[in-house]
């Protein structure tokens, strides 16, 4: 009775890491961090694992003067650590780098770019353009793109956030992308919905009879979604400072985690009834508005204090002047229909908190009645969790109430299970950069979302800005390295709850 | 996120592994089998926990002239293996053996019976009288104390299987201990309720939310009890071909383990609530008879063949003629209550069987709809599986479809989770007569059966044996260390269902 993993002799595996078929990637901003830190080091793990064929070419473009070589020479030097870890890396680096190539393009004239489409003319071969540019970039790049002749049937668009600051300036950058591309050709990476454990959160729920039953407000008691950094804003204040934490975190990744956890079961894993499956849920969102803002949410912005054991800054002094954003946001969401309703998720995510993590906890109802005493009484027992953690160790662990071993008596404990056997399947975790690309490349747009999806985020979140514009209240302060303001306890203690802590 | 247990914060321990009041504990057969191999050493291992404190007596009773210290050195052989495996065993034997005494007492007259009713007369104690004796003395023994005014309030009395062959003599048997003693001063001895895992089913039940409202016909597909056995009758031919698997295994074990599984939810863990809950199971029994066994019961009997590695003789053979018992039976019932209605519990058990295990498997229902596609269609699923382990190693496993870990698509792999934690919180495995000795002590008869239910138990397996009879069939033969007769498979697989083996 190990809990070492099997194979199980009446379902075969699910989809293969098959290789992908060859393709051509484009990366506008190919010498920029993202593609140095992320998709490169991504790329290269799918190249390890045999994923990535000869043919495949890889293309950075930026406005520098540089050559191939050159360019081969940083991408090196990017990807020291992983070839460090990985003992095969060191023989294998070269036969990658070969795929690279750097070309010099100017965004902002066509000098280049004819030569550019001619190279790229492969008939019947995917062509991705990943714009790992700034947004206001993207209708110039996909107007270029266009004038060339650069779209063809297997092309794809691949783009980041912040996909405009709400939803006025989403549509702006939605019609651009929209005006050369179909929909079905736009892939907007959310990297939550790469990561290992919302896949597991997809398999546990559909692939057990276990869970499905009781997902649901008979049996489950509230959702919490953290999304916690001990980083402050050090060198993006002047960008984040328009932003801030509801902008940046909650309007795509909190917002769509909660979409996976409370929505209904789609028919299949095509692309379209997930996505429609979540985009209901985003519309079932009760509104939050001036009405009902200064209860449901709390906005913070963190002062100097401590992070991992050193004094640091306020958000303030990072900027440089006072501001009125916030680093810090918790709140109260309600799914208005007949699964969820009068079950809170309360969500939150800040900047400088005390440690880094991010995880989702489902927290049944207690057992309706405890048949167990312990001489003094009925003894409560602790509900059953689940809790699906996204970083920084990806896993789902189930808490469940066990006999303690032994002949005295039935004592309980609350005993948190392992359900996602990382360890037990050995390997390293891949990143979710690997798994998106690799989708991008397949053509399933699955981990993406949707036009209207991003739309209905934003109808959601614009009117709580506004509800704390027209509150003038400025954020309350919360000292770095601290859970973010007492506010945000009250949020959900005054409910009888309590944000969920590691060990139970 | 280990699978280490933790203490909940919230749910104290219930019950307490506390010392045991002192007790005289009076074992009837104190030279026999049972006292050597299982009383006595669950005992000493209580004591080298302190369960039992300094006072409390062990009288041995038989009928040779033996001296205490005789008696003595004839335990601390019997507890040599024991004392082996504990490394303070050989430091607290003698403390042990101190509380041990030897009385020799003839059943069949009165001598020695006034000194050994003086030596016990202590007040407000508690006293057990365990009749480790064959059923035929229970009314000798019972008569004998009533008679010497040895039986008081906190009196009680422990018997063992075989408690009658039929209803009929389970009824003398009850009867004559009901002249002398009350109910709640009987503890009727099953020992495989004693075990870890039985406790374990009760708390996973119903100390978390997540089990309960799928235990019920919508969402198990059924359950499976085995108890099997590898080793044959042996000496014990003679007195086996009276009994037979049926009135040997189901009757009481079997029986009392599809009970655990199927009652309702009682509203305590008293004595009495559970008791009722698991007679209201009996009850709702669907009667087996002439008209139906055919075709829900198969009855084998084994032939020549081989067990752990060795050729071994056929019943017949060990018996010393041919014989119309049954050492393997297997049998569809069915629980027909609103829970349970189309749900069967599929029950076997038998001699020479190729594995010493008993285990309990509820397969849940495959979910109605599968999401996951391999690209050739939607892909089956394979059931979750609580399995309950009694023996060799008790555990708790749960079979989940998981992810498989890494980037390559969604697939899904049948992995079983160790909700039993035996491992994790350490410690050997304390025998099932640690704890039961222990209840009787305490005075909690939960794990014991009351008479109505071993009455009920007995209402339905007597029409079975009567049918049998009136069918004139012999047993079907199945050959040593094989998994009994063809029959047996064929009664689950006409339902479109396995027996479970390891592995899922």
């Amino acid at each position: 009775m190990s809990a070492s993993p099997q194979v199980s002799r009446s379902a075969s595996p699910v989809g293969h890491a098959a290789a992908l078929p060859p393709f051509d990637l484009v990366i506008f901003g190919g010498t920029g961090d993202l593609a140095m830190r992320k998709l490169l080091p991504a790329l290269f793990h799918r190249y390890l694992d045999g994923q990535i064929v000869e043919g495949s070419r890889i293309v950075a473009i930026a406005r520098d003067a540089r050559s191939d070589d050159e360019y081969r020479v940083r991408v090196r030097e990017a990807l020291a650590k992983v070839v460090a870890e990985e003992p095969r890396g060191i023989e294998v680096l070269d036969g990658f780098l070969a795929l690279l190539s750097y070309r010099r393009l100017d965004l902002g004239d066509d000098a280049g770019w004819p030569d550019f489409a001619a190279e790229l003319t492969v008939e019947d071969r995917v062509r991705v353009f990943y714009l790992a540019v700034g947004p206001d970039l993207f209708a110039v790049v996909a107007d270029r793109l266009h004038a060339h002749g650069l779209i063809g049937q297997h092309t794809r668009v691949v783009v980041e956030k912040p996909l405009g600051h709400d939803g006025r300036s989403a549509n702006a950058i939605n019609d651009a992308l929209g005006r050369v591309f179909d929909e079905t050709q736009i892939y907007r990476i959310d990297h939550y919905l790469g990561k290992e454990t919302v896949q597991n959160l997809t398999a546990l729920r559909f692939g057990n009879a276990l869970f499905e039953p009781l997902w649901k407000a008979e049996h489950i008691d509230h959702v919490q979604i953290t999304a916690a950094e001990t980083v402050g804003v050090e060198g993006r204040a002047a960008y984040y400072d328009r932003s801030g934490a509801l902008r940046d975190m909650v309007q795509n990744h909190l917002l769509q985690l909660l979409c996976l956890v409370a929505m209904e079961p789609p028919a299949s894993l095509s692309a379209d009834d997930i996505r429609d499956a979540k985009l209901k849920v985003l519309r079932a969102l009760r509104p939050i508005t001036a009405d009902n803002a200064a209860q449901l949410t709390v906005r913070g912005q963190y002062r100097a204090g401590a992070a991992e054991g050193r004094a640091v800054p306020g958000y303030a002094e990072e900027l440089g002047s006072s501001s009125e954003t916030e680093t810090f946001v918790a709140l109260k969401a309600e799914v208005r229909n007949w699964r969820w309703a009068g079950v809170p998720f309360y969500l939150r995510t800040g900047k400088r908190l005390p440690e880094r993590s991010s995880e989702i906890v489902v927290t049944f109802r207690q057992v309706p009645h405890s048949i167990f005493d312990d001489g003094e009484g009925s003894v409560r027992l602790a509900p059953n969790k689940l809790v699906l953690r996204l970083q920084p160790d990806e896993g789902v662990t189930l808490w469940l109430m066990n006999k303690v071993p032994g002949p005295g008596g039935l004592r309980l404990r609350h005993v948190p299970m392992d359900l996602s056997f990382a360890e037990a399947f050995g390997g390293r975790q891949a990143d979710a950069y690997e798994r998106l690309l690799g989708d991008v490349v397949r053509g399933n747009q699955m981990l993406f979302m949707r036009r209207d999806e991003v739309e209905a985020a934003w109808q959601w979140i614009d009117p709580i800005r506004a509800a704390w514009q027209a509150a003038h209240e400025a954020p309350k302060p919360y000292t770095a390295g601290t859970w973010g303001p007492s506010a945000a306890v009250a949020l959900i203690e005054r409910d009888g709850r309590t944000w969920h802590e590691e060990g139970g």
